[in-house]
């Protein structure tokens, strides 16, 4: 039987003695962000995640979604019990505005939280992952009517929310799209076309689903300048703001996937179906990247959420196959093998997942802050440093946490053997459902593309300077610390690397984008590594300094952390070298051969 | 609808040009490979493959096995005429002796012939594939009887076979297994225990299964040492040979699996069933390596198939999806959108699955051929080299061709972005398929284990030796070529890096075995790496010296092996040094953390 457990004092210990959390006590919403506050919460998050959303996760997957006849959808088994219950604890609305029915407190709360959530049960948490986004689109762009009809609703869970952009012939390039809006003159509009892979599009767990649809007004200008944004209720409303007369938007069929069944991913048939326009006329690409950047790094930590609890599963059939012995001699002389834990190559593969889960998770909380700063610092300054970091980081994390979310998830399931093959114990699901996370809300090639491509030249290159003298002047600010040099060493090699490679595509990109191209996925993995490593350099100086500062009650978990960060930064990070080398081989090898001699 | 098409051309590069296959006439079963009698056989196998075998691949995955209330079990359908198509051609005993029905051809043809089967449908090739492995071990361990009496239905296919190893307690350390047997006083053994994950275990494509079985006779002695091998048929034969008593053995379940739905993977229950010992009293695991051996390769080169067969896929998707515009400016400006065979990334893709594809196919080849010559030449010398590079090569192409195989189906999968994960394209299946090959006959950390445990040190490590100075010799050899420079330049930069390699565990694992283990994986990767870039300087230069020569017919095909052998230089090899780092780093760092604190 699968196992998980939230690792509770991981996060808090990045919360409060990585971050300083507290520190941040004057942005709206982190008055009460103490650390027995943060444990309260965080545990009980945890309780959640384990006893209610993890035990149905495999049966989940087994049963999958059905559509009926009539175009209705069932969950899984216990899925909407346990999304009750869910939505009853008030984690949908963590970080929503108060005004609106949420508990006002940090995105970077509702990250760590969320993190438990997709570890336990992915599939099932897309269906509030994806009313997040909707959530976020209607408080960024909607007017104040439709924040008052949709957002408590949302944020209560009673609805839950869609984004509709894929047609059969249009995914990356929306300026394809043929779905058509026409106006109704009474301001709403008939909204035509037919949508695929369309998340949670169609369930029985929700009084009402709010769609939010791409799609081009009559006469609109062509491609991305005439797209527009569209708020389709499944169930239009009454004068009370009921759900009321069903809309005539119908999934046509569920698509057959290679994971996360436990989700419904619907094709969406909109036949003049009744919508409401949010925000501007053809500028609805804003708006969906409202939703879109959000959904980005939570996809991100689905990447961390899938490799935490495969990581958690080998290691602790590690732990318990008896099978073989040390090379070193028997470990376990009383039993007929010795646990394969005791192998070598066995405790790489876990310590290079362990490596990157407990990096990634760093990472990922302090994205969430940066999110926080730029949206509720009342210092302009400060304001747009975090959201330079927010919006660099944003395709590292989608792109670097899923590959490696998909990469580790095989290496966990490696350590089972034939046992992970089969169905029973669950290590074929978190393959599965790891997959779709490199592949959806912008694969993970786009990702790459929008960091060399847009990212790094964003306002002149600021936010990239920005970030390299944050990681340099960590380096050199320790460089005269014995305790933490071999650290600080490797970090700089690996920045050096990244400083290089960004310093090749400026001479070398410029005038010919193919070179940036070539080496975008190389350097995005490159850019994390160093991110990642940033990561393991402070978490090792706080371990260190608490250590140093007599702390025993955790002495054990500190001085792990730092025998990981030397396993980082020995075996991990001398991979920016290679990521280098491969872009400054530019692209002239790639484009030289015709389409057809591949 | 997916796509297959057999890479004729690039076989008969491979055997003709590069391994010059016909200097190997005077081995036995050699005399008849001429370049068209080549080139007639390969084309008949490929349209096998694609018109008989690949039609029923994505179906075989959606309809699976089934097993019946009595045991008996269903394969999906058209399998049974296809399986019937692929014995009455022959295929099953191409390399098989004459005396007993095969047609005695080598076993470099039957590998090259093998791709193509497994690329077009892999579950149904499972089932003569695990014959193969029957027939290879009571060929060399059987006693003239058993040859006799089952080698012809095996090589015709009439019958086919299994490998009974794995218990649910154990799999990898088969000193653990408790399958027992007792004789019966007429030579004859009761068989009794429980096998698991036995493929093609049970089904209704052959007149009769011949199960190989491992088992310990009452009061032998513990460990491996007390293992021996059994042959139990499914039906006893009467005393004409023929199928007729039902014996006790049964399916007891099919598991259900991630992949590889199209071959039953079985529960195994014998239940006292008459078994015939196979060689030697307690010296089963020789017998059972005989197979193994055998088996390693046909996985290393399921590996091969898969990620061919997906790479043809993508590419072709790549040169049909319109979506988006090149970096470069629209290259068709006429459409809506360019082919995403545009960008660099995708390119990056593709070349780098053709990458190892080529150079697989010819270190597939290249081993086979060794195999042939270890096992029919007439000259000593000749067979002991040819051997040792043989058992070198076994956990390398194993290990390192599945583990790439799972790598590029996933790359390949990534580049028909959602589309990919749906099943209906096939790329799904793909993923799925080729994740059992890293684990099956033998975990890829077990060929590391065996590589750096046993194939190094093996007679003092002179296969090593040999294979260092044949590839050294050809850098040498090619050195002042400047046409050829580029390339051997790279692969002996590749070639130092293992060469360090191989000392650092001289010097550092003799004392401390750990130190091996902790760099297995990575050494079994760059000896892959330093293989894979000599044949690519091998085909370079046979590429080379066809254009030198004036050969205008295959320019096009020449001029690409050129372009890719470049791209594997300049953006693979150089992996090495990472992989050299990684050994370097040692055990120390992964030894020291408790089981505990994974």
């Amino acid at each position: 039987m699968p196992i998980y457990k939230a690792p509770v004092n991981d996060t808090l210990f990045i919360l409060n003695d990585v971050l300083g959390i507290e520190r941040y006590h004057n942005l709206t919403g982190f008055a009460d962000t103490t650390p027995d506050m943060l444990e309260a919460i965080i545990s009980e998050a945890a309780k959640l995640a384990e006893e209610v959303l993890f035990p149905i996760n495999l049966s989940g997957d087994q049963q999958g979604c059905r559509r009926h006849d009539d175009g209705s959808v069932s969950v899984p088994k216990g899925f909407k019990e346990a999304y009750d219950l869910y939505c009853e604890g008030g984690w949908l609305g963590l970080a929503a505005p108060e005004e609106f029915g949420g508990q006002g407190l940090p995105y970077t709360l509702h990250t760590a939280v969320a993190e438990y959530m997709s570890s336990a049960n992915m599939s099932l948490m897309m269906y509030p992952g994806l009313t997040q986004g909707a959530i976020a689109a209607i408080l960024v762009h909607g007017s104040e009517e439709q924040k008052r009809t949709y957002l408590p609703k949302l944020v209560e869970g009673t609805w839950t929310g869609t984004m509709n952009l894929t047609e059969p012939h249009c995914g990356t390039d929306l300026g394809l799209l043929r779905s058509k809006a026409v106006p109704n003159g009474d301001g709403s509009y008939k909204i035509s076309g037919q949508k695929i892979f369309i998340s949670a599009g169609e369930h029985d767990m929700a009084e009402n689903i709010i769609h939010l649809v791409l799609a081009r007004i009559e006469g609109a200008p062509e491609g991305v300048k005439g797209i527009s944004l569209f708020i389709v209720p499944k169930f239009k409303l009454d004068a009370s703001g009921e759900p009321a007369e069903r809309n005539n938007v119908s999934c046509g069929a569920i698509e057959r996937k290679m994971g996360i069944h436990g989700n419904s991913t619907c094709v969406m048939n909109y036949d003049e179906a009744t919508g409401y326009l949010i925000g501007t006329e053809n500028k609805g690409l804003n708006a969906m990247f409202v939703m879109m950047n959000e959904a980005r790094l939570a996809v991100g930590m689905q990447g961390l959420s899938i490799a935490e609890v495969a990581y958690q599963n080998a290691a602790n059939y590690a732990r318990e196959r008896i099978q073989g012995r040390s090379l070193s001699g028997p470990k376990a002389p009383d039993k007929k093998a010795d646990p394969i834990i005791v192998h070598p190559d066995v405790r790489r593969t876990l310590m290079t997942i362990k490596a990157f889960n407990e990096a990634g998770r760093a990472f990922t909380l302090w994205t969430a802050l940066k999110s926080d700063i730029a949206h509720r610092s009342d210092n302009e300054e400060e304001r747009q440093a975090a959201d330079d970091i927010l919006s660099l980081m944003t395709p590292i994390l989608k792109g670097v946490m899923t590959d490696k979310g998909l990469e580790h998830a095989v290496m966990a399931q490696q350590v089972f053997g034939g046992h992970g093959y089969i169905e029973e114990h669950g290590m074929s699901q978190y393959v599965r459902d790891a997959r779709i996370a490199m592949i959806y809300e912008g694969a993970n090639g786009i990702q790459a593309l929008d960091l060399v491509g847009r990212k790094l030249a964003m306002n002149g290159g600021r936010a990239v300077m920005a970030l390299f003298k944050e990681v340099g002047d960590f380096c050199e600010e320790n460089r005269n610390d014995e305790r933490l040099s071999s650290y600080t060493k490797a970090l700089k090699k690996g920045l050096n690397d990244l400083q290089a490679a960004t310093m090749w595509f400026m001479q070398n990109a410029m005038a010919k984008p193919d070179n940036a191209g070539a080496g975008s996925t190389d350097y995005m993995h490159l850019f994390g590594l160093v991110v990642l490593g940033y990561m393991w350099a402070r978490m090792a100086k706080t371990a260190q300094e608490k250590l140093a500062a007599g702390e025993t009650a955790r002495a054990d978990y500190l001085k792990n952390k730092l025998t990981t960060a030397t396993f980082f930064m020995e075996r991990i990070m001398p991979e920016t070298a290679l990521r280098r080398a491969r872009i400054e081989t530019g692209a002239d090898t790639l484009m030289a051969p015709d389409a057809g001699a591949f």
